[in-house]
């Protein structure tokens, strides 16, 4: 396949004190990615190479200054990094926290994310940030998500995180445990369902993904028993509404049995109304093929599962697997 | 081994309509469970001799009436129904809900309850009851941890769920999402903690079960960014109240990462804030091994982690496995 033919995918290097330069740089050896899509780093060019000297691996990508990357009906030659002069010519600490790498792995997602609007790349996956070193910085996002949603000036969106055993998309995310009912509405749970019936039908290539939605309260409520009724007054008319829109799903369902063998086999994806309800299941059984995807933005971007691992920075010891499925899914999502 | 060396055990029969009669009958031909303990049945003899039938198990256990039964020194030729005649006479409507089974579902727990108090069984199993059933019957206990408290005065007990994979305390229960923030205190989490802990070294033979007590807030609050610091204002007291009193417990901990199998490997015993934080990842993982254990109360009891399933009674299709292993938890407990 000639560049041309191969969906030109934007990675941001994420935190250059973290794993996120020597998983760019393991990623650029593995021929499976080369031959599905062109790499485009958005990161340090030097940091990657230093990183990727003291890991061991190979590492001789084209370096590409901003300005110099064009729309994707250009070829490029192979996999390149878009370098972004952002850190000190001779910062070298993996595994340190500063207001210079928050500032740094920003100015990556950002580029990238301008780079995908102007048609530069198909997809953003991301590399891990580190919150800590956002703040340091200055800056008011509280993670990627955010930072893609105002950029792109999108306000329907939801985070789903997806494995090949199942999808759980989320209605309400980053947020205190207390907050959750009084952000919960029936609107809000239709365009969930929306967004994630769409999304799984490419992901699972079927024209009609099984949806369940959760209940709030234990049981899901029990009739009233436990809670507010949130089930009736809220969750219910959602669904109501997507089988008005043409979509079935199923539910409320009591929480605590929604995930057990037999109904995970039949349900593609979960509508979940909080972060744990969705995220303790999810990462107690795909706990290492997961793939973080924001839908609803004007591009597709898909996430690694994973932190910076600041502990483990530029020793050769990070897993590059869940960098890997993210770009496979951003590859099918784009196509 | 002798019955005097055995341990008695009392199991309630549940609903008559579900199926707890089939179980019963199962059960009292199963060789494991005769050689470890004696069964005494509090139930309706003459509704289980109709199940077996129905079923095709032999059933051929020996009837006691109500006050025919004495303390465990008084030896008992082999299995046995405590024939509590609640039921009239005549009743056979096996699959349905209402007032008369309620009642007498509640009148064999009751029974049982009062037995192991006089000393005439060591442990209570329960098989599941129907809610509705109790409702009709304007019974006013949510369910049967609760008529076990009051009934034995207890105070200070909690609901854990306990399988060979991990075991899971609930700090809450049956209440509304809503409620639960307001329900949780230092001292509460406490008490749990120090009720698992004892359990698990008789249930997993170990001086020092590893325990974890799992955040409220998605990441565990991540230093106040979530919710109303729940964590470091009640949680963390309670684990340092617990290292007073020499038991170690690691957390708050993410609760979205605590059930990844690498934790899940090292540790004994989940204490969850609320019922589905705990549940959900039981249930996906422990599905068909679980059994729900009361601690506190003055006595032994274990329960069945399934209901009445109204829709298969009395045909033969309902597995004991989960009976079963209630009953060597409880004789292990009683030991």
């Amino acid at each position: 396949m000639t560049e041309t033919q191969k969906p030109r995918i934007g990675i941001s290097m994420g935190d250059p004190a973290g794993v996120g330069p020597e998983l760019c740089a393991q990623l650029l050896n593995i021929e499976e990615i080369l031959n599905i899509c062109t790499p485009v780093v958005f990161g340090d060019h030097r940091v990657i190479a230093i990183a990727a000297e003291k890991c061991g691996y190979p590492f001789d990508a084209q370096k590409l200054d901003v300005g110099q990357l064009y729309p994707t009906d250009t070829p490029l030659e192979g996999p390149a990094v878009m370098h972004v002069p952002t850190l000190e010519d001779n910062w070298n600490r993996p595994g340190t926290v500063c207001e210079q790498t928050g500032r740094a792995s920003f100015d990556y997602v950002k580029t990238a994310i301008d780079g995908a609007l102007c048609g530069e790349v198909k997809a953003v996956v991301t590399a891990p940030i580190n919150k800590e070193a956002w703040q340091a910085a200055g800056i008011k996002y509280p993670g990627h998500t955010e930072l893609f949603a105002e950029r792109t000036e999108c306000e329907r969106f939801c985070m789903m995180m997806t494995s090949p055993l199942f999808s759980c998309s989320l209605v309400t995310t980053h947020v205190g445990y207390h907050e959750v009912p009084g952000l919960l509405s029936s609107n809000r749970i239709s365009e969930v369902i929306q967004l994630t019936h769409a999304a799984l039908q490419r992901i699972y290539d079927k024209p009609d993904p099984s949806l369940v939605a959760l209940g709030l309260n234990p049981h899901a409520g029990e009739q009233g028993l436990f809670g507010n009724r949130e089930e009736e007054a809220i969750i219910v008319p959602a669904i109501e509404d997507a089988r008005q829109a043409g979509i079935e799903v199923a539910g409320p369902l009591p929480p605590d049995t929604a995930f057990i063998p037999r109904l995970r086999e039949s349900t593609d994806g979960y509508i979940c109304m909080y972060h744990d309800q969705g995220l303790i299941p999810f990462k107690a059984l795909s706990f290492d093929t997961g793939v973080n995807v924001t839908l609803g933005l004007p591009m597709v971007r898909t996430s690694v599962d994973h932190g910076t691992a600041l502990d483990i920075a530029w020793q050769g010891r990070a897993d590059v697997s869940s960098l890997v499925s993210a770009i496979r899914l951003a590859v099918k999502l784009a196509d």
